[in-house]
């Protein structure tokens, strides 16, 4: 119980958010290399963005199916850019039941190439169409440098897969999947993300176009934290996915893949952590109040501790997800701590002179000290408390978007570009011509990418800030995970 | 649309159940060997297993995490029993991001030794203890013979796995666990299991003791539904996993592993099943009640069409779970059966004459042809409809359970024994003193293994219909799948 606490996060931000992820017991390294442990408080979370995510997926007429973990080598090799992107993460298995296999199986790094497999099998014609499938799997990418729920050999995340009879119909998909992740990002996450294209250098392996969800993290760097992609014909000419059209003539059906993974749990916790810890928005939080009783006479105890159980019991039963911390040889200045760090949006704390007074004392995890701290009459608690969730949630919001704006910089040349990005770090928004070839010099010298180009600001140009000729869209650079 | 209906049960069960698993649309052959695709609406059905059992360990405090799929073969092989059971079944991941691992990793078949290096490293006291703890996974197990949802090389489940301090804490563990399985078969899935012990041959390779539901399926065949192992010391002693107890002295933890699987889906498919198709318990079906909406002329479409409409909403907005087959070009006939086929608990057929008297028809698909069909007025429809759901739940678990007691046999000696199960089949209850031996022995020569030695008959015994022995237990023989 000494080494309570956490490296601060404005003294080490990398280790400030692996002593979170360790000591918050969201995860933990395992022996084999590169995959991680998803502890039972981090996969609570998992399970509230998995919730709110499927929900969506649900009301806009999508369905969830489960396809095989392995993918026949040869499958990947069908679409040539798609193998190429993969080929050197897979992990490979040889053998089977004691026998070297005929032809060897990749773990599934992603699953365009064996859902096509079966697509191809199902779709006859029009009337097939539109599949709206999505599939909440793990999948395996081999990763040297790993980083809980950043990156890790391993991880958990859902993929939708959907075909339709027309490119527009596909497109508008694609479109809609990443309108969900904006507005669960926004709304549950309180992250404020920036929707919009990737260049053709950053798209994923096989796609026609790749958008996607950019975040700004607590170092000003930014995390993709959700992708949707349209495939056009792709796919579906490599795997022979053909439909009967109106006209009685047979056409490759048009596609999207999109994907939100755990690294969203990492993207939660670098976005609103402070020094203490995690802060999690209640949204999404496992535990959202933790009730800590007080007492320091045996003979308060039983009075304390019964007017807890009640507080607990009624919000309880109206859905609040609370928790009763009743430990007994733990001071409760070790127990706020402890909850602190693990992010709890609210903290009632109930002593005998509360007791007395019929009143509780309600802490905010968003604002530390004694300004996040009032009483409250006992009467009526229920609805305060979902009224301080409601306001942490909404100030986590406007923070992190505050912050993001604060550190979005627009430069007029290369040269401050660069010293923007040494001194300030953060988002730099600027015109954009340049080419891929371009885009990879930037990145060689100052680690930036083009991380989007926002929706937000499509028919806005300028003049390129890199090669000066007449720019037609906005790139936002930063430097990212 | 002419090779509607599937080969009836009665003709040729073996191939009735692929045929109601494929035309169902429920699952799929994949191109990998072995492997299974399972298609949304078996997927849906697998929700709602997972959704029911979920419910029911959370609310004895077990909470969820995820452990790595990829475990080192040199785990497997610290304890010993485990190692020989599962070895002939390993999937070997030899090459990971283009290069040979220096140690190959095994695709997890379950995952007691990964976990308990994770324990080892998490419990230091008795305050650690219990961990309760369960993973919803996918595992491989190399098949060379696969049948869809009942033996695939990879499936789903979930598998617990908890820690205690104490023998007797893990004992209870074990058979709450048997318990929460038992009413979940029995209560969502409408299968009469029987609970009870494996035999010393048939336990899990590692366990100290496993216990089992066992059901009976349409061709009298046993299926294990789930199973809960006692695992005592043995894993902890090859981990490590040790804690200091109350009397600060080092002690290995005491262990139980339980797990329920995708094999659920086959058994509920076998259970119930008709020679027209699947017949779904509506707690678990995907959609518990259909409308198809009958008109002849164009101008009544519009009248029908909005009543069934109404009905639609009114039911979905009361919680069932309804669906609309709206879709035109297709006779009701054809709907019927489509249907039927797909194991709808409740039909609602609304015609134009429907909609003038106030009045709607509704079929239960577990009471065939006219018996089964009743005209109920559009007033309080709803209630109904829930009162006709929970008939129709009800009717299925006691036609079950009168199935299995109607084919369950009991026989004086191993003559008899072989009768009964060449003429009659299914279950045969008997005093058993016999040794693995005489187990193996009966296996090779019939075919029927001990299911278990139910709980029910504990403390029961007789005269052993093989050895002649006093017998102190009733054992539960079948041939299963």
């Amino acid at each position: 119980m000494a080494e309570q606490g956490v490296t601060p996060r404005s003294k080490d931000y990398a280790r400030w958010y692996t002593d979170v992820v360790l000591k918050a017991e969201l995860a933990d390294y395992s022996p084999v290399k590169g995959c991680m442990v998803i502890r039972p408080y981090g996969y609570a979370l998992w399970e509230n963005i998995r919730e709110q995510l499927d929900r969506r997926f649900k009301a806009t007429g999508h369905v969830n199916a489960y396809f095989p973990l392995f993918i026949p080598m040869s499958f990947l090799e069908k679409e040539k850019e798609h193998v190429e992107g993969f080929s050197p993460e897979l992990a490979v298995v040889t053998h089977g039941g004691g026998k070297k296999l005929d032809e060897p199986l990749v773990v599934r790094p992603t699953s365009e190439t064996i859902i096509n497999a079966m697509y191809a099998k199902w779709v006859r014609s029009y009337r097939d169409l539109p599949i709206l499938i999505n599939q909440w799997a793990n999948v395996v990418r081999w990763e040297m440098r790993t980083r809980l729920f950043l990156r890790t050999t391993e991880f958990l995340w859902q993929e939708g897969h959907t075909a339709h009879a027309s490119q527009e119909e596909a497109e508008e998909e694609a479109r809609r999947i990443l309108d969900i992740y904006t507005d669960f990002a926004v709304n549950e996450a309180a992250i404020p993300v920036i929707p919009g294209m990737k260049s053709e250098k950053e798209k994923f392996a096989g796609a026609v176009w790749s958008s996607t969800i950019e975040a700004m993290m607590g170092d000003k760097k930014a995390l993709q934290a959700g992708t949707s992609h349209y495939l056009g014909q792709n796919f579906a000419r490599a795997f022979g996915t053909r439909f009967l059209n109106k006209n009685n003539e047979l056409e490759y059906v048009y596609q999207t893949s999109w994907g939100v993974s755990t690294r969203m749990v990492g993207a939660v916790i670098m976005v609103h952590g402070d020094d203490k810890g995690l802060v999690l928005p209640p949204r999404l939080a496992p535990i959202q109040v933790v009730i800590v009783p007080i007492w320091r006479k045996e003979e308060q105890k039983h009075t304390v501790l019964g007017e807890a159980e009640k507080v607990f019991k009624e919000l309880q039963a109206s859905g609040v997800r609370v928790k009763l911390d009743d430990r007994e040889g733990v001071s409760p200045g070790f127990k706020f701590n402890d909850w602190e760090m693990r992010g709890v949006p609210l903290r009632i704390e109930i002593g005998p002179r509360d007791v007395e007074n019929h009143v509780v004392v309600v802490s905010r995890r968003d604002i530390p000290g004694k300004e996040g701290k009032s009483t409250f009459g006992r009467e009526g608690l229920v609805q305060v408390v979902r009224e301080l969730l409601d306001a942490v949630q909404s100030s986590l919001l406007e923070k992190a978007t505050r912050f993001r704006d604060e550190n979005t910089h627009e430069v007029r040349n290369y040269d401050e570009f660069k010293e923007v990005l040494e001194s300030e770090g953060g988002f730099i928004k600027v015109p954009w011509a340049g080419s891929p070839e371009d885009e990879v010099r930037i990145k060689e010298e100052t680690k930036a990418t083009i991380r989007c180009f926002p929706f937000e600001y499509e028919g806005e140009g300028g003049t390129c800030f890199y090669t000066g000729k007449k720019a037609d869209k906005i790139a936002i650079f930063a430097k990212a995970y």
